[in-house]
């Protein structure tokens, strides 16, 4: 099993020296506790709970699942125990406000918390991440009397949350939702429906559960227009706040999954359970999704966190796997053989992990900055600047979430690769990340939905391009600056014709849709793609040019090493993985009927 | 989980309309008696066989797994009957001489029969599988004493057989083989040593296992240079024919793997095991591999075979999963909503499927024809010809093992991917053909390993660039044919210019090795994807080139609609799956310095 080691010295370079977070800290209304020391303070003990305490459950975890016993579900060994250290380390407030005992720090420092214990331990960070979902969401939308009963316990953790979306007819489209909702004389409702693919939907780490619950009033019209929100928590709630009665909620199964199975993910039978309606009444999908592109981003970061994973797995394996020789000759003579991280193509492998762990990284510092303005929008009551930032991330949300967990996947793949057969042995660890890793591109909205919502509603319904022109503009700006480099100027001349193709390929689908609807379908893959190879082109110059500053100034934190290292992955990614953006670049002009001109029945013939 | 049709309209498409078989059986010599009735009536069998009993133990088989108990293996329920009814038809002999008691049919029948087995129940055809690979062996390396020995019961299938390779220390790296072999005073060899990762290395299917195992003899000389090739039975074999005493031949433990869990493998224990040498002393390796190309197109086979299942599982899907409206406008009005197979991005992932399974079939039946001249070069014990047919398939193999298999993962992926969430379940049966797919890229040489054969051995080394030169001129001379055709034109277009830039490439790789070798590594896995994307085009463009004369004649044997589809994915291909050559085009010119820079102890910085 790979030994995780929180990589503080990448996080401390992207914090400190690529985004200057202690800037962008001090002008936030809820950043003021976010200074230098406080933040190191933090990340150190973050990384000593995810390295001590969570890493060594994931293995253990995997073998041995949750079990469902008498409608309760069981974790696995350790979790309940984790859990407590967990909470009473204050770590599941730590981005909520004060005033329900959260440490009011700002949202991007819960993301790097989610980072380090995704990585350590992702189906254990399932249980706390659903619950940070729920807060959100009663945070934003619930009565301030609903908000002081149920924020203060998940706040602390001692409840937690769950999204309770999906039904067996309807994950994406949902629309389909049938549950239903019905009114009580005492203003509350009765809520009768079976909800499935519930994350953390029934565990033994706390004493109540508190699931958010989308559903339909008697009268509400058809489709997303007549679905509301509620709460419904597990075990009814006393007028002092202590739990009280079951409210009927029971989880009747829990599915037999190919990875994170030690994330309970259940089936939840409501019956006439009691729950109370949150925001508006029909305007409940909206509700829901106004932390939708948080909810991604916390979902993005699992590509990070399986692609710095399995790569601290192979880098390891790859130091002491002794197979032939380098051919460019002997590295090792007195060795019986090379150890196998002398081969170039095997490098290949550790960079494009080490690429997409580092590149991903930056990608997401890069927005959780966004998400603080967002967040201070929300906790300062501000509508207006909610929306702007929530605008401002909306675009990147789709890239990171769709591309990043693409990648995490293949990197995860990659680790795999590079321990050989080895790799495909449980007991190493690394095919239970290709396995944890595989549930990325399916939930919180498919790699396809990530793709639509990209290409059709950021790019070409909301703004008409001008998310494209703005980004690629910042990068033009970028490569402006560097191109007088000589270090640099490789980067800044791709990145200039990049920035530049970018635009025209958007405006020829835009061109292109404007005829034909389909092909928003039909280029949307591929113009995520594209957006993610040269947004992560972006971020690896980006932390290049910082990285030949400090060399050039010798006044970097960290060690010229460090530096280098980062220049040598930068020019990696620029030679072996940008250049798949041409392909995609040509995929996506290419007319819709190549795919819709098939008739369904000659797909297979019998 | 996906209900296995045998693709026999395809299988006969390519066999029949496209390589012309019937004519190729004529001229082989094992080849007069398959006849098109024969060959049809076996597809049939073999069909009703991997339909009916193989694909409905597929599931449960890797929910069983196979049980080590007191050092024997049990395979799941219902593989026993399974292989009974398999060894009844007579279907192990189906390719090997009637001498032994076989049906002396072409190899290539061998390859039809074993995608529908490898298809239907990956894990149950690697028993029969392994044992053909050992069958292989005997046949070409062994006295005619011990081929009267072990051949009859081996092609009938009372017993089975491995290959032991894979040691603790070493799998690629086979010069660090440590297992001994002691010469006695009888001529036989005791065996001492530990081999793992054997598939097929224990079970219960039949009463004796034929393992082929390498070893060194006590005055080997070091490395590859000093290893033997033996016959080790599990139990000794009396004068008669018959089994008699346990040989000390014994399975001390089985791997806990991430899929094909019904195949057992096997850690197997070797101690003073009595063994019989073939082959010459010291050139066990070179014995071993002379029929590596064929093996490695079992394996190949594996990423038409997953493709294949997991499509058919897919369209299903997505003919049945109804989710939100088509952009180009409703599709099914009088549903709740379209079904997804109306999406063009789920066409797409459905197509990247067909295109693989289809195409990889395609591939993988024109190189069969080189398989069954070289078997006939064994059978007729004319060295040279197997060697000059051998040789010709030797460029194809990397090709086939290593860009199919990874392509037949991809495959898999996207099946799970069109199931969204439902796919990570595994009673859905789609996560497990990722499971499953995912050894292909591992065993039998990484893809790591086919690239640097490829490049390396086939390309450089033993051709210095003919074999690119002479399957170029192949493609050059059809798309000259196929340029006059308006229809074809695209194809034809297409193919010249990159019949030309894989020459191209070619040379510029070769004068950047000549100065540094290691650039054949860090070259070797563009350049095999690469050759993979051009050479399933051509197969693509000469499927379509092949159904337009049919529609254009009317005297194909298969519906209009049917010649229309290949058309149809043949564009898809050329649209969406082929430009990712562009970009392997481009990183494989890029220096090896990129990769080999990084310092070993600057990958991760603690």
């Amino acid at each position: 099993m790979p030994t995780y080691k929180a990589p503080l010295r990448d996080m401390r370079f992207l914090i400190n020296e690529v985004f200057d977070f202690p800037k962008h800290y001090a002008g936030l209304s809820n950043g003021k506790d976010a200074d230098p020391d406080t933040v190191n303070a933090i990340l150190e003990e973050c990384a000593k709970l995810c390295e001590g305490t969570l890493a060594p459950l994931n293995l253990s975890g995997d073998q041995e699942g949750c079990v469902l016993e008498n409608n309760k579900v069981r974790t696995p060994k350790g979790f309940k125990e984790a859990y407590e250290e967990y909470c009473s380390g204050g770590w599941q407030g730590l981005s909520h406000p004060t005033e329900y005992g959260g440490q009011g720090l700002p949202m991007s420092m819960g993301l790097f918390k989610s980072e380090m214990m995704g990585t350590a331990n992702w189906s254990f960070t399932m249980y706390p991440g659903l619950s940070l979902g729920a807060m959100n969401t009663v945070m934003q939308h619930a009565s301030t009397e609903l908000k002081n009963i149920y924020m203060p316990p998940m706040t602390d953790g001692r409840w937690t949350g769950t999204m309770c979306l999906t039904e067996p007819q309807c994950g994406t489209d949902l629309g389909q939702v049938k549950t239903k909702a019905e009114p009580q004389a005492d203003g509350t409702y009765k809520i009768t429906g079976t909800k499935i693919f519930i994350s953390a939907g029934d565990h033994d780490l706390t004493e109540n559960i508190i699931h958010i619950v989308l559903a339909r009033l008697p009268d509400a019209p058809a489709g997303t227009r007549g679905i509301s929100l509620f709460i419904v928590p597990k075990m009814q709630v006393n007028a002092d706040g202590s739990v009280g009665e079951h409210n009927n909620v029971v989880c009747s199964a829990l599915e037999h999954k190919m990875g994170i199975k030690a994330s309970a993910t259940a089936v939840i039978n409501f019956e006439n359970s009691v729950g109370y309606m949150i925001a508006e009444q029909n305007k409940g999908l909206e509700a829901m999704f106004t932390f939708m592109n948080t909810a991604r981003i916390g979902t993005a970061i699992q590509g990070v966190a399986h692609a710095e994973l399995s790569m601290q797995g192979a880098v390891a394996y790859a130091k002491e796997r002794r197979s032939m020789r380098a051919l460019r000759g002997k590295q090792e003579p007195e060795k019986v053989a090379d150890a196998i991280i002398n081969h170039a193509d095997v490098r290949r492998m550790l960079l494009t992990q080490k690429a997409i762990a580092e590149g991903g990284r930056a990608m997401i510092y890069f927005a959780a900055q966004y998400a603080d303005h967002m967040t201070n929008g929300v906790i300062e009551g501000d509508d207006k600047k909610f929306k702007y930032w929530d605008d401002k991330l909306g675009f990147f949300t789709p890239i990171m979430k769709g591309f990043l967990t693409e990648m995490g996947l293949e990197a995860a793949n990659q680790g795999v690769q590079v321990f050989g057969g080895h790799g495909y042995i449980k007991e190493h660890g690394m095919e239970q990340i290709v396995r944890d890793a595989r549930i990325s591109t399916l939930y919180e909205g498919t790699t396809g939905i990530q793709a639509l919502d990209l290409l059709g509603r950021k790019v070409l319904v909301m703004t008409r391009g001008k998310a494209v022109r703005e980004f690629t503009g910042q990068i033009a700006k970028f490569s402006l600056e560097h191109m007088g480099n000589a270090k640099l100027r490789r980067y800044a001349t791709d990145l200039a014709r990049l920035s530049a193709e970018w635009n025209v390929l958007t405006m020829r689908i835009m061109l292109m849709a404007r005829k034909d609807r389909e092909q928003v379908s039909a280029s949307s893959h591929h113009f995520l793609m594209y957006s993610g190879y040269v947004t992560l082109a972006y971020f690896w110059a980006l932390q290049a040019a910082v990285a030949d500053k400090k060399l050039a100034e010798g006044n970097g934190s960290e060690s010229p090493e460090f530096y280098k290292a980062k220049i040598a992955v930068a020019r990696f990614y620029f030679d072996h993985l940008l250049p798949r953006a041409k392909g995609h670049a040509s995929s996506m002009l290419k007319p819709s009927k190549t795919l819709t001109k098939l008739p369904i029945d000659h797909f297979i013939f019998e």
